[in-house]
Order: C-alpha cells, then structure tokens, then sequence
C-alpha cells in the first residue's frame, strides 16, 4: 500500500451490524459517521502510521470540526460494503477526508461524505502536525 | 407548545452518555447526530405528533438524504444541553431541520447541523407528506 | 435524595431513541446495559457524588468485571421507562450495582440486570475506595 | 465451514473502533454485546445459513432474553480480536449461544459470555423454529 498517492482511496470493508439498523428496516444514519471513522483509520494504517500511534507517541489528536454525510440508497443488514478514504485537502493545521461508501464493485454509490479536522495536542490545544508525520498525509 | 412557530425552536435536553465518550475524552462526533434525531422526535413531540404515529398510521417515513455537523467546542461526560430544532425549510416532498446544541442559557453554541429528509411510504418509495399531517410541519 | 439508602433505587428516566432501534422494531439489546450506565451515573449524582469527579479528583474508575441483563419485555421507539438502580453489594474492593427498567408507574418490569465493578487508579491497577469516597456507596 | 460441528467455535474478526472506546481509554462494555451479534451472524452465515434469511424467508426472530458477559482484560482502540461464537445448548423453542473474546492467537482471553434466545415470529409470539432451520443449529 506504501504506493498508493493522496489522491487515491484507501479501501477497507465493513458488515453493516444488526446494531446499526434501526425499525425502518435499514442502517441508522448516524452509523455512516462511525463507518468514516474506520475508514480514517484504515487509511492511516495503510500509510503506515496508526492512529493510536499519533496520539500517543505524537500527542497529535484529529478532532472533526465538520462533518457531512449524503445518503444516496439505504443499506441493509448483512450487506457488506467498500468505505473508501482519501484525504482531500491537507494543510499543516488540519485536513480534509473523503469517503465514498460502495457495493464491493465499486459501481452503486450509496453514500458519500467529509470529515474536515484540526490536529491538537493532548489538551485540545490547536497545533501544527508534527514534521514526522506529513510524510503519511501528503 | 401548540402555538410554536416553524421558525422558532423547540428543545430537549440531553446527558452526555459516558457510552457516548470516546478515548479523546469527548463526546464522539456520531453521536450528535443521535441528538440531532432526539431533537426532530421533541420537536414532533412538541407540536402534538409523534414520530411513531407517522409512520405507523400515516405509512410515512422520513430517511435522511443529508446531514451536516459542525462542531465549535467539545462536550464531555455528564454534560447537560439543549438539543434546539426547528424546520427551516418544508416541501410536500420532504423537510429540512437545523439544531443548535447549547448550554442551558443558550449562551454557548457547542454545534450547529442539519438534515434533509424526504417522505417516504413503508417501501422507501418517495411520497408527498399526506395532508393531516402538513399542520405539523409549518 | 441525601436520604436515599443503599437498599433504596435511584430512578431516572429514559426515552428509547430511534438509534436504540433494531429492524426487529423494538430496543437492541446491548442498549440496555447503555441505560444502566446512565442508572449509574444517576444514582451517584442523587447521593452527591459525580462519577466524573470520582474519575478526575480521586483518580478511581469503576471499570465493569460482569453485566448481565434479562430482557423480560421489548420496548419500542420513544416509550419512556424508568431505569432503577441500587448498589446490592459494596466491598472495598468492588461494588455491584442492581437494575430494574419499568415503566413509569414501576409495575411492569421490562428488564432486570446486574454490574459488578472493581476499583482501579487511572492506569487500571486495582485499589480501594478512598475513605472519602466510601459514605456515598454505603 | 460446512463440517463445523456445534461444539466448535465459529470464528470472525473485529478491529476496536474509536467509537467503541470511552474517556477511561478502552472499549466501553455495552459494545461486546455488540460483537457478540457479530459472532451471531458469523456463525450463522458459516453454517450456511443468513441471519436475515431466517427473518425475511421463515418468520423466525431471535430475541435475546438473557446476555451476559466477563470482561477479564480491557481491550484498546484498534485491537484485532476474534470473535469466537459456539451453541451451547438447543432446543425448538431456543437456542444458547456461548462467545469468547481472544487474541489471534486464542492464548489470551478477554472476555466470555453468553446469550440466550428463543424464537418468535414477526409479531413476537413464541414459535418452535422450523423443521427445515434445524440443521443449521445442531
């Protein structure tokens, strides 16, 4: 994965949980949100940089300051689909995340979104990302 | 609450959850969005229709299409707020709701979001809001 | 509420959110043990304790060793039902709290549960309730 | 999968989100029940059978009407674990299923548990499961 350019997506599959439908028959849409977030994750891990990594060796934290979700067709129980990543915008105060959310095939879109963040540090302080990390974001 | 008008706001106070924490030490993003749908369900509430009675005896759904966050200031556990909506823009064919999460004074804006929903009947088919219900909306 | 005893349930309210729905159309069931955390909180909150304060001042958490719950009756998006809760045991150890879901008149149980808990410092290490922790469990 | 007897564990993996984690720094408790639906449909879906199938095309919930869950170790953001679920016991009117929550390796356990079901139908009336959905659980 060390290859794969800011401007491409990083992949990672989620199983939409029976947790996360709710009694319309379908996935609750506050979920989408948390299926960015693993998404985010998985990005990173791809780039070869944990997340868990940033907080703690880099006391470098990513909260949203936006988010937004299009739901274009609803999602089942049991359906299992592709959240892809990439980062959209990068600015040494913070960064701009993409997510598309697809069948396997990458050919029915059913949701697309951002996430827009501030780095910090452990105690909500605006920072810079430090220089050791750009390398994972751009 | 009869006489609240579509451009004022109706309210609901919620807790933050220590479920609804994450390891930052604050109330996870999703998770406004749950608010979010706290706040349409009072705000039905409020203006004497429950959002159970719509669908179960007007077979009529409302599926989030958008939805967009901002988060100004963090929340923590135990956290009391306000969960402030109101429609700000109705159509037969679908409805547009904004929130405001704030203190207790309204002095403080923690977030500001919306979602866009349309009407759907129980098959997710696109229907206009039936006419006994659209008193409720405007 | 400076008056309640250990043998005595706290109450707090809760309304099922439409997030705490499944497509079975009633509550999931990992939610419950979400309101008997929110039971928790209040009972230390009514004997004047907060459990934020018990995490940031005296450095102890109360992580879980054991849940159990048993779900006696569904419940339904936006029902209102009481969550009652009471400490059944207290060591210095440990503390195990009881739960009751009833509705608000507390004549039909809808669910029963347990949560045993130990002691820890912040890096998870076991420890005693400090002595001035100790009246509000007793 | 098809030779899997139930006296076996059935196997899945699940990766700790950060929306799974809490301010004490791990996975909050509610959300093992959670996975414990993971290892549900798993189990299901490695027999041959889908969870949602029995739904849609037999009629047959299972409600859960016991859970209950050890927590030996703390698991972090992040952390891959396996999931591992078996059926302890069965019979027409229910069914018990029994969880494991270890590293990759099965060497170090984080969590038991247990779940108990019985079946209904779409109005949640009690229900023998039916003759053709036997197999699949014995």
């Amino acid at each position: 994965m060390g290859t794969t350019k800011s401007d491409d997506y990083s992949e990672t599959t989620v199983r939409v949980r029976y947790a996360e439908t709710d009694q319309m028959g379908f996935a609750y849409y506050a979920n989408y949100l948390v299926w960015f977030e693993v998404g985010r994750g998985a990005y990173c891990r791809q780039r070869g940089i944990s997340y868990q990594e940033m907080e703690k060796k880099f006391a470098t934290f990513l909260p949203v300051v936006d988010a937004r979700c299009r739901y274009k067709r609803p999602l089942k129980y049991d359906q299992e689909v592709l959240v892809r990543t990439r980062i959209s915008r990068f600015q040494r105060r913070g960064v701009t995340f993409e997510y598309q959310i697809t069948d396997q095939g990458r050919e029915v879109v059913y949701s697309r979104g951002l996430t827009r963040h501030i780095f910090t540090d452990g105690n909500g302080k605006p920072r810079s990302l430090p220089a050791e990390l750009v390398p994972y974001f751009t």
